[in-house]
C-alpha cells in the first residue's frame, strides 16, 4: 500500500517546531508493516495546501495529514479539504453535540472559535477525539483516503493508535497482528550490532530495527503475523537469541531507563547512594534526580570540581592528588570511599576525568576517565579511555559508564564491562 | 521565487535521524528573504527519488536536495539526477584531482568508493566542498535549478552559506544584503512577546521572529535591504527599541548562553562559585560544567538531596528544617551561606523546591521553589511558585531562575526578576 504523510503549519515548515509527530507516525506505521514512501511539509498558505492535497492524492492510497485543525484563522485544513473536494463546509451536528457535552462537563463556556472545529466537508467521516476539541476526519480525494489529524502530539498519537490504524487495517483487509519488543543495551557500537546479530535466523514474521539514543542503543523486534500465538513464540525465540549475544550489555527491556533500573534495584535492596563527580559535573546526579521517587535511595552528590573540593568535602588525601594526579585510579578510589563515608551510605560512585578541550597530556589524553564504585564490602576502580569526540560526549559516556558499573554490580555481574566505545586502561578491586 | 527542499535517506524519512538540516536551511533562507514553500522527504528507493525530482522540478524554481552523496551503494542522488536528465554518469576529472590532492595531504589512500563521489551527470556544475569528499553539484531540470548537497551537517552548512546562497543571489539578481541579530531573554512568556513589541514600528526592511528554547526565548531581528548602511541603522533602532521593552529580562546577544555569560562575568571579576542544589539535583552544576573553562571559577557543588546532606555537608541547622521545612526561604538562605562558607568562595547559589509529582502541600504545592544567592556582602533569598508543568520543567525553570539571580546581580540589577512564568511568593535581602 502506498502511504504518505503531509505535515502542515508555518512553524513546522520553518523548523521552529521539530516535527516529532511525523517521525513518530513513520515508526508506528513501520511497526504495523506499513512503509511510508514520502513526507511533504507545507505552511499555512491556501495555495500550497490545496496543491499538496491535490497532487499527493493522485499518487498515494492513504495519506495522514497532520495539523491545521485548531480554532484559529490560520487553521485551514478542513476548509482546503472541502475546496479540493468541490464541497462547502457544513456545521456537523454530531461534533457540535460532543463539544457542548465536553464544555458542560468541565464547566467552561463553548465559544464561537470552537464551533469552527465542527465545520467539515459534508462527505467527511468524523474521527473521534475524546481528549481534545478538534475532531479528526477522513475524506476520499482522487485515489486516496486522507486522514486529517490534530497537531497536538498527545491527541494525534491517541487518534492514530485508537482510531486510524484500526480503520486502515479494516478498510484494506489487513488481518495481521503487530507486536513490538524493545531491548536496550549499552556498550555496543551501532556499527557492530549488525554483525553481532547476523547469524540469528529471522522468520518472515519478524524484523529487527536499531535506534541509537547515545549512549544506549535500542533494538526493536517488530513482529507482524496472522497468528498471534505463533508470533509470540517466534518473537520470544528472537529475543532470547539477541539476549544471548548482547549478554551483559543488555540493560533493560521495554520502557524505562538505566536510571530507573538502578533506582528500582537500589530501593528493593534498601541501598543508599552518594556521588562524587568531577568531570561529569553533576550530570549523574541530574540524571538520577530526573526520575521521580529518587529521594528514596539517592542521598547526596558532591560535585568536587576543584582539588580543594575533593580534599575538603570528601577527604581525598592531598598527597594522592599530588602523586597520581586528580585523574587517576587512586583518586577515583579515594573519592568513592570518601563519598560513601561522608554521606553514610551503602554505595558510592565517583568519576574523575579529562573532558577537554584542554587539560590532556601524553600519558592521560583528553578522554581519559577514572571511575570508582564503593559497595559495602569492596571498592571497584577502573580507568578507561573514551574517544576524543568532544567535551559533551566524553562526559555523557562517562556518566553512563559509572551508572553501568553500579547496574552490573546490582545484577551480580563483574562491575567492569567491555565497551566498544572505550579502551580499558586498568581495573582493580580492593 | 518558488523554493523547495528535498531531504533524502531512509533514516531521515523514518525519523530515526531528526532532520535538523532542513530546519536549519529553512531558517537560513528566511534570513535571506527567501521563503520555502514545501519540503519533501523520501527514502533511498530509486522510484521515489526519481518521482520527487521529476515532480518538484516542474513546480519550483530552486530546489535544495540534501543527502545521498556519500560513497556507499544506497547513496543514489547523482545516479537518479542523471536518470532524470536522460544522461549517464561520467567521472569528472576536476573532482578526482581534488580528491587525490585531499587524500595525499592527509596521507590516506584514495579508495574506489571515494571515486564514486566524482561520478556526476555531464551537465552538472560542480559545487566546491573544501571540508569533505562529496562535492555538491547543480543541475537544470525542467523549470528548476536543483542544488545537490551533502547530508553531513557541517559540510552542508558550509556549502549553503559559502557557495549556494551567493550563487542563487547572483543567478536571480538578488542584490539585497541580509543581516541577522539575535537577542536572548529569560522570563517573558512567548505569548506575551507579540504584545510587548507591538508598538515598535518596523521599517519594510526589518522582520522579527521568535524562537523558544525553554527556558529562554530568542528574538531574531532579520534585515534585508539594498543598502547595508541604512540597514544597520534601521536594525540598531529596532534592537534598541526591543532592548528598552525587554529591559532587564534581556540576557545576551548573539551566540552564547546564560551559563557562558555568567562564566565570563565571574572570571573577569575573579569571583568563585559554589552550588547547593536540592530539587535541581545537579542540573545547575551540569549546565555550568558543560561550558569549557568552567573550572576557572566553579569550585564545587553540593547536591544536598536529603535533609542529612543539607545538615552535614553545608551546615544547615536542623532546627531550621524542622521549623520551616526543607523547602523554605530560611533553608535556602542557610544552604547558600553554608555552601559559600564550606567551599570558601565569593558566591554561592542554592535551590530547594517541590518538583513533584509527590510531596506538595496546600501551603507549598508542587512548583514551590526557594532560591538563595550569597554574595560577599549580602544574601538574597526568594521563594517562587512555578506552574505544575511536570517535574522536568519545574526543575528546568528553577535552574534558570537561580542562574538568572546571579546574572542579574553580576550586571548590577536587582537580583529578583519578574518572570511571566512564575509567581513571586516572597523576597528578602539580608
Amino acid at each position: 500500500m502506498k502511504i504518505e504523510i503531509i505535515s502542515t503549519g508555518e512553524e513546522v515548515l520553518s523548523g521552529q517546531i521539530t516535527d516529532t509527530n511525523s517521525s513518530w507516525v513513520c515508526q508506528l506505521l513501520e511497526e504495523h508493516g506499513l512503509q511510508v514512501s514520502r513526507r511533504s511539509t507545507v505552511g499555512d498558505r491556501r495555495e500550497d495546501l490545496l496543491a499538496v492535497f491535490q497532487e499527493r492524492s493522485q499518487k498515494a492510497e492513504v495519506i495522514i495529514v497532520n495539523g491545521g485543525l485548531g480554532p484559529t484563522v490560520d487553521d485551514l485544513s478542513a476548509e482546503i479539504a472541502a475546496q479540493a473536494l468541490g464541497e462547502s463546509l457544513v456545521r456537523r451536528r454530531e461534533w457540535v453535540e460532543r463539544l457542548e457535552e465536553m464544555f458542560e462537563k468541565s464547566g467552561r463556556k463553548l465559544n464561537p472559535e470552537n464551533l469552527k472545529q465542527a465545520m467539515l466537508p459534508p462527505s467527511a467521516e468524523i474521527i473521534d477525539n475524546p481528549v481534545g476539541t478538534a475532531c479528526g476526519f477522513m475524506i476520499q480525494l482522487n485515489d486516496a483516503l486522507l486522514y486529517f489529524t490534530p497537531g497536538v502530539p498527545y491527541e494525534f498519537k491517541r487518534m492514530m493508535t485508537h482510531e486510524i490504524i484500526p480503520d486502515i487495517k479494516k478498510r484494506f483487509h489487513i488481518e495481521t497482528v503487530c507486536r513490538l519488543r524493545r531491548l536496550h543495551c549499552f556498550g555496543i557500537a551501532e556499527s557492530r550490532l549488525d554483525g553481532l546479530l547476523r547469524d540469528i535466523s529471522l522468520p518472515d514474521t519478524v524484523k529487527l530495527g536499531f535506534r541509537a539514543h547515545l549512549p544506549t542503543i535500542e533494538i526493536k523486534i517488530m513482529g507482524l503475523s496472522k497468528s498471534e500465538e505463533t508470533l509470540t513464540v517466534e518473537m520470544d525465540r528472537v529475543a532470547d537469541a539477541i539476549r544471548e549475544r548482547v549478554a551483559d550489555r543488555m540493560i533493560y527491556e521495554g520502557d524505562g531507563s538505566l536510571q530507573q533500573e538502578i533506582q528500582d534495584a537500589m530501593i528493593a535492596r534498601n541501598h543508599t547512594l552518594a556521588l562524587a563527580e568531577s568531570c561529569t559535573g553533576g550530570m549523574i546526579a541530574e540524571q538520577l534526580v530526573h526520575v521521580a521517587g529518587s529521594s528514596a535511595y539517592f542521598e547526596r552528590g558532591f560535585v568536587t570540581y576543584s582539588n580543594e573540593a575533593k580534599i575538603e568535602s570528601i577527604g581525598v588525601p592531598p598527597e594522592l592528588i599530588e602523586r597520581h594526579g586528580a585523574v587517576s585510579a587512586e583518586v577515583a578510589e579515594a573519592m568513592a570511599r570518601g563519598a560513601q563515608k561522608t554521606a553514610g551510605v551503602s554505595h558510592a560512585l565517583s568519576v574523575t576525568g579529562v573532558a577537554g578541550p584542554e587539560g590532556g597530556s601524553e600519558e592521560k589524553p583528553v578522554g581519559t576517565v577514572a571511575f570508582g564504585l564503593a559497595t559495602p564490602d569492596k571498592v571497584h576502580v577502573q580507568m578507561l579511555r573514551a574517544p576524543n569526540w568532544g567535551r559533551t560526549r566524553i562526559r555523557t559516556i562517562s556518566a553512563a559508564v559509572a551508572l553501568d558499573m553500579l547496574r552490573r554490580d546490582l545484577q551480580g555481574l563483574d562491575p567492569f564491562g567491555h565497551y566498544d566505545l572505550t579502551r580499558t586502561v586498568s581495573t582493580k578491586t580492593v
